[in-house]
């Protein structure tokens, strides 16, 4: 049993937002150390508490915890000794793509081992005639759009963050993006697994076809958030890229407008690829930072993306200009060309970028809420922003009803930090209590863990707990996620 | 204990294609049947042979196994009442929806209760501005679209059984249907589910929005072929009618050259609703029982059906008719108007009807391959069929592959249903060694348990039991399904 085993009670504070679990001291020469360096060699280990601190947070940013040590293997076979080693000396281990999570979902909360899969980044095969391609996990997601767009091909999932963001957090996380709306989650784009299970053993789910019999262990493994083992390989499908677009962007005095543009759009028949809407707090943000040439003064900027055979495009965009002409529309511009194109979806996924000039922290909320609920949502934030007194912006996936509030504060004020742990219950209350959901894209984690109550009874907890317990059954497989805590009702008043 | 209590070992004769199980003598006065009665009421509860030789056999019809007793309830309450009441006494329960199944998944192999949802037919919810309904599992897939169409809207999933199955068994099966290539299969469409699960507890998994927290316990629910408990109410998707269709038939010299089609057709980045195809021996059932006007001498029709704005639809069927033309198409037809294209549907789906002049039974094979392995594949049914003098027709699912071998034949016949069963192994095997699976939509049931092995190692369907044991640990839920037996794998040779 080396120094690094967790059996003791858990120390884990939090305090405010920020995460802080006590690392256990590292002997000098923990056996557990050099057993990892016998598997993937002593340069892939890392020890030292200044290269570990890169490892303590995900990009959210306001959640730490310190891994106790962190490896980087390239192979499944070495995963899973790796994983068998754990088990043995009965010490946590949590998978690790590029960090670019928002809900503290790989952080090693209880401490314990990182399993770093930035190493193993290899596209293996890529099957333009059947629409497939089979990649490791650390593969960056936009790498594989850039490795088959020369054959007229891309990957569809599109997380704002998919320049840096991998395919295997993707996966953890069942992650989305503007264009969820029109192609799916992530889930959809997933045909087969390789995964190494939490008792080190290597399986294959899914398969090269579309449909695989049996019970859709593929399916649960995908959103799982890293519990049910490690995905060493995926196969994914490739889409042939649309023969066209036609991306508008609407200016629109109120949220309320904007909102009723989106109902209107779908109720049409349409729809688009993606339907972004960014509030003016949003839009001041963006301007001061990137000059977009968006009117400060305006209530919304709906951005919408038609997509597809060119021929029909047109008429469609013609339905959108009257729908948003019907509603107070300011300005409407057209994409003249890609290049005009490509401004409006950096204004969109730059955004998050330009919050820094608001208030030296942001947590990214991620409700998800009926379209036609929308309106009221919005509305009700806004109040929940002036009641607390903390700013709350709004940027997010109109289309599919995936909110995502970003309430600005400063970490270093304790008070504000209760005020912000208070907006943020009361911004996933209200999206729950209009029939909704607490988290669209971004996945439980530890952000959330405390807001399942709010849509789970206990019963509907205790069912997934029991799968848990299934591919987890030791618990050590990224261990202080999902589940809620006694405490957890407690803050809830339940 | 009563006298239906199957702790005894399994007494399950396979006897040629027929399924036959030794049903335990009734007892005259069964107190299991009487309690039954309690909880449904007398008139809802089948006991005579009559009519309980109804509920022996499902669409395939070459399956066979007789219930204890049939009830008919119409609530989660009362569903979970006799979940309970068969766990007490020991007995196997199996969910059956209208009977349309294709792979036995809902015979009582092993006796038992059927638990027929057939009273539990109600439409509770139709949201047209979310785009969402709330069905009970007994709903006729079609009466759905038929009571949103006047509002622009439908349910997508399209068995060719949809004037008659069940929403509840779609979902059991995850069944798809000719529009799979486009809208994806039964897990797609639906948001939440509520359940009783097999200890009698009612929990409800997903919801009303797209994205659901936690573990997707909804998708592993889907398609675990009622063996994780019993589906009591379903949201679904309700899709916006498309603004137009355009249907295209091709009559092709060669099986080769329609599929040469497919393939081409996808390549250009065209994704049609529906791509489907019938062989010759298709071609001339369809045409002796329903005078379409194909040329009985036909290698191949192909039928291509496009969706969405009419505007750009023109220049895709031309398109697509460019293909045809490049591949010796013999006449293309289009469907002029909604009648026409109905015509052209009617005779896809009717295409099993017609199946019945050509041998006295048949069984219809569900394999996926790569679309790529299309041509080679039905090359070697076709040296099968020779091979063991069994003839066999082709009607399917092209453009994801998905193909239905139907194999036909005389179950009088001992010799005849032997080489049957050889017909169906070589053609599973094929679909495998292809890089397929050997179910695309029927589900592995009884039909296909022998086979798993072709596609699965014994450490991936350990992983399926494990999952099975948590959600149905009596094993009394369906049992007898979808996993090999030792005698499976001595079958394959293994």
């Amino acid at each position: 049993m080396g120094s690094l085993a967790h059996n003791a009670p858990i120390v884990f504070t939090f305090h405010a937002l920020r995460f802080t679990h006590e690392v256990y001291p590292m002997k000098e020469n923990d056996p557990l150390i050099s057993e990892l360096a016998n598997i993937v060699g002593s340069e892939h280990v890392i020890t030292d508490s200044t290269s570990l601190s890169v490892y303590e947070c995900d990009g959210a940013t306001v959640f730490k915890a310190l891994p106790d040590v962190v490896v980087f293997p390239t192979t499944p076979q070495e995963i899973s000794a790796i994983v068998k080693l754990a088990n043995k000396h009965n010490v946590p281990f949590v998978a690790r793509g590029a960090g670019t999570g928002l809900s503290g979902g790989m952080l090693t909360v209880n401490g314990g081992i990182i399993i770093a899969l930035n190493r193993m980044n290899r596209i293996l095969e890529i099957d333009i005639a059947n629409q497939q391609a089979v990649v490791e996990p650390g593969v960056v997601n936009l790498w594989l759009t850039q490795a088959v767009q020369d054959d007229g091909y891309y990957y569809a999932p599109d997380p704002s963050s998919q320049q840096a963001c991998s395919i295997g957090g993707n996966i953890a996380e069942n992650s989305g993006g503007p264009h969820t709306l029109k192609y799916g989650v992530t889930s959809n784009h997933v045909l087969g697994l390789e995964v190494v299970l939490t008792d080190g053993e290597i399986v294959e789910f899914g398969g090269a076809v579309e449909e695989t019999p049996g019970y859709d262990i593929r399916g649960v493994m995908i959103g799982s958030e890293g519990t049910f083992g490690i995905v060493t390989k995926a196969t994914v499908r490739l889409l042939r890229k649309p023969e066209g677009y036609q991306t508008l962007l609407g200016i629109f005095e109120t949220i309320d407008d904007a909102s009723n543009v989106v109902s209107s759009i779908i109720a049409k028949g349409i729809i688009p690829a993606a339907l972004e809407m960014m509030d003016h707090f949003v839009i001041k943000a963006v301007e001061e930072a990137f000059h977009w040439g968006f009117p400060l003064d305006a209530g919304a900027v709906l951005i919408v993306e038609l997509d597809g055979i060119k021929a029909g495009m047109q008429s469609q965009a013609e339905q959108i200009t009257e729908i948003f002409n019907e509603n107070n529309c300011r300005e409407t511009r057209y994409a003249k060309d890609e290049e005009d194109r490509q401004q409006i979806w950096k204004s969109r996924k730059s955004a998050f970028g330009s919050f820094g000039r608001l208030a030296p922290n942001y947590i990214t909320q991620d409700g998800v809420v009926p379209r036609t609920q929308l309106p009221k949502v919005l509305r009700r934030i806004a109040e929940i922003s002036e009641k607390y007194d903390i700013p709350i912006a709004n940027v997010f996936h109109a289309g599919d009803g995936n909110i995502h509030p970003i309430v600005l504060f400063d970490e270093r004020d304790a008070d504000q930090c209760e005020r912000v742990e208070a907006v943020n219950m009361e911004i996933l209350r209200a999206c729950a209590e209009a029939g909704g959901t607490i988290t669209g894209e971004h996945g439980i984690g530890v952000e959330k863990m405390d807001y399942m109550p709010l849509i789970f009874n206990p019963q509907d907890l205790a069912v997934m707990a029991t799968v848990k317990d299934i591919f987890n059954p030791s618990g050590l497989c990224n261990p202080g996620k999902i589940f809620p805590t006694a405490e957890s009702y407690a803050k809830l008043g339940l």
